[in-house]
């Protein structure tokens, strides 16, 4: 299936206005994060009712967006209108944390006139310091006059923290004769290693589809997308995928399994596996992209756990940022997968725009020339080729070189 | 129970010698590791039989050295006399590994008049690079001949790789009124994340112990010592402890549990743990030593997940260079250990040589000094204490701060 990619984020489903602002919730002179931009908090809200999905980090320490957010979906049997979401700030371990996210939500719906569970909301950023409330009493009623259909970019430039650009990405399709879409936008970029959810991404559709299906399509999605992504190893504490449905593109409501189904499952990993690709190359620090396809593998999850592992060996990642085809370090990621497979069947290829060289062989090192290897690991987009030759399974997982800008960044973030 | 310390590494047992010289496994002129200790292979001798036990990497890649280890020691129903081992290149992913470790093992036999299952090979440096025999069979006469009661140093430089300085530690202590001693030596320091064995570790005994409970010991001290230890998360493919004991100290031979036997696993947790603290402190690229204590757990399994969470948190290692006291990525990093504990009872101090700021209790952030939180954290070995305040189980970790250096090392160490 190919899709025709659109602009518009969020707001390329049909229905969704979006808007984002300053509000201060970090004084600017205190801010090394990102001055370029200077937005910190976003709202998105449907002109109808959604049914909603959402998936969340499996960290025991849960921000108290993810809490607040939960309840609310559960009391609303699914059901929500509106988003609201700042940076800079995670909200968690905070004493008065889930006050203050209720608060948000009480404090948009207030100024929606819209009941408190049709409202998600979601925080990131430093954890464990107190979230001021005023900025966003203040910022509410501005998110809400300044709500546009085109205001996307201005939503995804909000929810930025070390990101060095917005991550935006939609797609136009058809059902039946009903023209769909679905939009997304999302934020890394470090402490990421998704585990049944991710960082924050938030996407929309114009699709009719039950509360249901749209819950199992994202589970089943973020497994072979988000969760196939690591930039270092580090489960967030606000991991959330938040996706609403408004039913505005009048398709044929997809209440069972069969082939709108597949095709909206299919439009949404597009959507998702992109936007997992640019939080990839965005990753904190990062030179490169590193793309690593297992191929050949006896099930799916032998291929995603070893897929995963080369993408989050520090070594790897280092050598990829010093250009160096060692190899010997990716047979050792993929020795280490907890996964049952030969490793005497293995062929790895390291592959760019500049060409491949193969490199083992039969889980065996073969002779290649280190000019043309240097050659192609001097893109900024490497991909890892893994073909076990013991099944037809396959898997793709999504990484960054480690740098001295992760440590940079990582070594003075808070303060 | 406290210990004697004493000089003399692994020749600090009665009955071994060693012995370590430069063979020239990489030519000088292209090798880029550790120019300052030059010697890249030894060996050392018991005067007698040893009963012997050892560990293995879990990493399915395994050099061929472990597998040769692994059969002669089957082979020879756990006795050794002998170890030899190389630097600088792994012997691993290479397509006549095996012939070749097992013609190490030949040549020490040979040399010595001793039957080959009774050595002990191992490698460490490169994977997949064509080991050349060579420089090995001519180093291998060279070695036994200069064998000696005070050579381990020559020893210890030998097995070094990134290493910065040689790790060796001996303790010496009574069972009745034999005077018994453990020695050991270890190498680091990259690519080290040990699952159920270690990076190279060897460890030599005089006391008398039999062969089941010698490996009985080693295998429970490693989960509390090697296994709680990570530089980097990347779990090497040529892990390896070995321990030999001749017997020499002439205690009366511990052939079942009792006193004896915990004096002597006490002594032994004493030896490896004083090693593993010194790999942590030595990790590619270290700064800072990080040492974390988690007390209170309900179960040994849980304070030891807990504990390697954080010692493997990339986030936090960032933080720790950057002398920033980002406490929530401590409780994001319990927050995603795999074990079953209340979050909401977890205390979290960090420590050092200049005093304590409490930063956590109940998982909720408290007020600290940041000035003083500074100077905490200006010293370079930092314990990060953490009670669950949910039982009487304890463990500690060892790691290493993540650094520039980290970064350069490795995106240049093979080539």
């Amino acid at each position: 299936m190919s899709f025709k990619y659109i602009d518009g984020g969020i707001c390329a489903s049909k229905g969704f206005k979006a808007s984002g602002t300053y509000c201060g919730i970090k004084k600017p002179s205190t801010d090394n994060m990102n001055t370029k931009h200077k937005n910190d908090i976003c709202m998105y809200v449907s002109d109808t009712i959604c049914n909603t999905a959402a998936v969340y980090t499996q960290n025991k320490v849960k921000g108290a967006p993810i809490i607040v957010t939960k309840a609310n979906l559960e009391k609303s049997n699914n059901k929500a209108i509106a988003v609201i979401a700042n940076s800079k700030n995670a909200n968690t371990c905070n004493a008065d944390g889930i006050e203050k996210a209720d608060k948000m939500c009480q404090l948009v719906a207030d100024e929606l006139g819209i009941q408190k569970e049709y409202v998600v909301v979601a925080s990131t950023g430093v954890i464990g310091q107190v979230l001021p409330i005023e900025p966003i009493e203040k910022a509410v009623p501005i998110l809400v006059k300044e709500l546009d259909y085109n205001k996307n970019q201005e939503a995804a430039t909000a929810i930025m923290t070390t990101d060095t650009v917005k991550k935006e990405y939609a797609v136009e399709f058809k059902l039946g004769n009903a023209v769909c879409h679905i939009g997304g936008m999302a934020k890394g970029s470090g402490m990421i290693h998704p585990n049944m959810a991710t960082t924050l991404n938030f996407i929309t559709t114009d699709c009719a589809i039950s509360a249901k299906l749209l819950q199992k399509a994202l589970s089943e999605i973020v497994k072979v997308t988000y969760n196939c992504l690591s930039i270092d190893g580090d489960t967030s504490t606000n991991d959330m995928v938040c996706i609403m449905a408004n039913g505005l593109a009048y398709n044929n409501e997809i209440t069972e399994e069969g082939s709108d189904y597949e095709v909206f499952k299919a439009a949404l990993y597009e959507v998702m596996a992109s936007l997992t690709r640019m939080l990839a190359k965005d990753g904190e620090g990062a030179s490169k992209l590193l793309e690593c396809i297992c191929t050949g593998a006896p099930d799916k999850n032998t291929a995603i756990a070893i897929a995963k592992s080369v993408v989050c060996s520090s070594l790897f990642k280092a050598a990829m940022f010093g250009e160096d085809a060692n190899w010997g370090r990716v047979l050792c990621a993929i020795g280490y997968a907890d996964a049952d497979f030969d490793i005497n069947l293995v062929d790895v290829n390291l592959r760019s725009d500049k060409g491949t060289v193969e490199v083992c062989k039969n889980g065996t090192g073969i002779e290649f020339s280190e000019e043309k290897a240097s050659t192609v690991l001097s893109c900024d987009e490497i991909y890892i080729d893994i073909n076990l030759n013991q099944g037809n399974e396959n898997a793709t997982a999504w990484g960054c070189d480690l740098t001295y800008d992760y440590v940079k960044i990582n070594g003075d973030y808070r303060t």
